[in-house]
């Protein structure tokens, strides 16, 4: 799947940046420098000194461009803000990016030093070591930069600042006034930044958010996200035998807890993945107009399905972005007794489930649990949020402990927001197609509680290649996305017509 | 429970032994004397030098007693045989024990060494080191000697070497030849004892087999034993996306394999615990005079549950006896991506039910796997024996992996075999009231082939308490169970009479 979309890549690139200027290869070529610069500074959260190093050289470089900048104090590690003079006649834009990175693993990287920039060909037989000199003749659009963060989520920072220096140099009057907030342990959940909100709530004021965070689509295209999903756990476990006993004794005795928990899952779901539980999908309508919007995404099913090598999927939704608009009930573990090589002859003395629920604005978190708690005491299950003790497993037939997870809730804007509609114009008129609308995406992200607290329409504006390896050794960002992303912070900032 | 048991044992032993004779008691003098010569040399099977050691002395012993012996090579550790001299018109008695013990961890026990016999007596806080002085004035039959094998199962070979003193001081006449199989590998499955069977079948031919290995039934009481359970196991995979996969892009799209794996498991069996696969319970039938058996069995429903710490057992049998009478389907584990602090939030690539079936002989294991197998296959499952190729996955909706582990079959002599009833007669007239008899254990022994091989009606004749930790550090024999053993063996050989 990969080379196919390799080839989709090139082609898009080719398509959308055959006008590119001289100024906008000169930025391209200013940007790389800039970003190997960035990355050699390390940016691991856990590590107090890196974020402080990485502040101390985004201040310098937003100061350059006539931002105004301050650290913000948190409970966790300080925060970076910037604006640029504000016009109270305008309204307001806050971007949002994050310069603390993955932690890494130097032994698992094809490259000496993960935060030293280096530049590599796609060959045939895999990836080529270029020199930055080579750049100097003609910048190629198909080579990558590898190294943590150049593409999560520095790349970003250096695209936008980079834009900013265009919009200087044609001295045009922007419609926005633009402030900035970069997170520093967006990898570490993003803990302190809904308590920022509050806090620091009049110097974030600001009318769209647009968060500059993940890859575009994996057709490669241009993309705009209107929300994601929320999560919460559930953590279920059924009781056998106070201990596990000898399976020749107690065999057809001792009640078995795997198989409880077998009943007990099976009954949540039905065998074409739709939940069972009352309630699970009440207040989730898809209209006509959504319907159009979800079927436009260039999703390829097959290309999905062999990539899963899976015949067919579940059947919440009758194709992939259509199965987002739901939440979802995933059994991502399970347990008892040993398997494999291990496994002995007995009636274990307990069997575990966890349960992920995905979630979407409609399906409020503590609701859709206490929807599944509710089922399984309708199954005759004595519901425990502790460990049962002996004589609670001897009064209760049927007993199970729930343990429940925190809530990330999900966050959505409405398809018709005014600004994202004006968005999505800037990009079609910018890329001569209109970009991929993804109304949910399946995944959490951690700055939702953020998100939510800012309460204003909030888009996601990804910047990077799909294939970029974000998380994982050989992060990597391609030469192109730099182009693009800069048109797309000039464009977005220069020609977005918010209708009044 | 131990408590209770404990004094049930004494009780039982006050009642068995009151009339023991000033020879009984110089015979169990004896035998504590053997027994500590005997455990002394150690007998891990993983050892064969152990074993040579042991079969020296065993032969040394046995020929002291009258006895041919023969040490008999097989493709394992060599067995040893030894026979009285043969009359042809007499029946002839086959013993089978064996003097191979477990592997011992010394860090375990609470003594030096476990091949050291140590007498202790019971305090109201724990086991208190007795010398062996102490026995010269009388023999307190509730202490107890501590020892690997001791109980499993040196000790009732040095019983039978003491009863065998006894009758030869007597000078009677026996009713039955005497031959003795003692297994070297009994820990490790008694895997070379079927073929040797085939190879040294003039040798061991006999018209009964007495196998007194493992303890007495839990209440103390004298025991019959009739069977044992098979075993056979099936390890049930299901699969989701060839890799894990992040719940949150794929919730709701990726089958999940653990809720398929719950459909399909909740599908073998009710949440009673009896099995729906058709057919598995087929041939079984107990009638009046086997139910009136079952339930003489003086179980303690109160007290096993309240051990198990379960408020109701399965309803396979509407009691603990019957419910062994049918073969079991047990779930002895279950695995999927990780449970507990390692959880991911991921649709798992697969998810593994480890299943054990104990057999009953109405039961053919390769059977009952074959039903299962077809159960599955009618749930519309591609079923397989190996792992799914990608396109293999891609081309079935529901696809299964079944591996199937060996069978042991079971065995069961009837309850109303003649010799059966003989031996049942000898204990009820020795001990004073008819033996607990046993149907069917719910556990396997290695030994089930070996019987079934040798294709004569066979006995469990225990001759050891139920508590006696076998197979686990601390292994102890009660002295009052030696008494019990020699006295036994005597009877058995002395007095029992077989109706033409």
């Amino acid at each position: 799947m990969k080379k196919f979309l390799f080839l989709l890549i090139t082609i898009c690139t080719a398509q959308s940046y055959a006008q590119d200027s001289t100024l906008i290869k000169s930025k391209v070529a200013n940007a790389i420098t800039e970003l190997k610069d960035f990355v050699l500074l390390p940016n691991d959260a856990n590590n107090a000194d890196d974020i402080d190093t990485n502040l101390y050289w985004l201040r310098k470089k937003f100061t350059e461009r006539g931002f105004n900048s301050s650290i913000l104090e948190t409970e966790g590690l300080p925060l970076f803000f910037a604006a640029l003079p504000i016009d109270d006649n305008k309204p307001t834009i806050l971007f949002y990016m994050h310069f603390d990175g993955q932690s890494v693993d130097i032994s698992k990287w094809d490259q000496q030093n993960p935060y030293e920039v280096v530049l590599k060909s796609k060959e045939e037989d895999g990836w080529k070591t270029e020199s930055f000199d080579a750049l100097n003749d003609d910048i190629n659009y198909n080579w990558r930069l590898f190294g943590r963060s150049t593409s999560d989520d520095k790349g970003p920072i250096i695209m936008f600042l980079n834009a900013i220096d265009i919009l200087q140099k044609e001295q045009k009057t922007l419609p926005f006034n633009i402030k900035v907030i970069l997170d520093s342990e967006e990898e570490k959940s993003s803990a302190p930044l809904p308590k920022a909100v509050r806090v620091y709530r009049d110097l974030l004021k600001a009318d769209y958010l647009i968060i500059n965070d993940g890859p575009v689509h994996s057709s490669g295209k241009p993309t705009i996200v209107y929300g994601c999903r929320g999560i919460t756990t559930l953590s279920i476990t059924t009781y056998g035998p106070l201990r596990p006993q000898h399976s020749g004794h107690y065999g057809n005795y001792a009640p078995n807890p795997g198989m409880q928990l077998a009943h007990l899952l099976s009954s949540l779901k039905d065998t074409d993945g739709r939940v069972l539980v009352n309630g699970f999908y009440d207040g989730i309508e898809l209209n006509e107009a959504t319907m159009a919007v979800l079927k436009s995404v260039p999703d390829n099913a097959n290309e999905i399905n062999t990539n899963l090598a899976i015949a067919n999927p579940e059947k919440v939704g009758s194709f992939y972005q259509e199965s987002l608009q739901y939440p979802s009930l995933n059994i991502r573990g399970l347990g008892s007794g040993w398997i494999g090589k291990n496994a002995r002859t007995i009636v274990p003395a307990e069997a575990t489930a966890e349960l992920d629920i995905r979630l979407v604005p409609e399906s409020d978190g503590n609701r859709l649990k206490s929807l599944v708690k509710e089922h399984i005491k309708n199954l005759g299950y004595h519901v425990m949020s502790t460990v049962p003790t002996r004589e609670e497993r001897m009064k209760f037939d049927k007993i199970v402990t729930i343990m429940e997870g925190n809530v990330t809730d999900a966050f959505r804007t409405d398809l018709t927001n005014p600004f994202g509609n004006a968005l999505v114009k800037t990009m079609e008129s910018k890329f001569g197609e209109k970009p991929v609308q993804i109304r949910i995406m399946g995944g959490t992200v951690p700055i939702s509680p953020f998100i939510n607290e800012l309460k204003i329409p909030a888009f996601i504006v990804p910047m990077v290649n799909p294939d970029n390896n974000q998380h994982s050794p050989n992060e990597n960002l391609k030469i192109g996305q730099i182009a693009y992303g800069i048109q797309l912070f000039h464009a977005i900032l220069h020609s977005t017509v918010v209708p009044e």
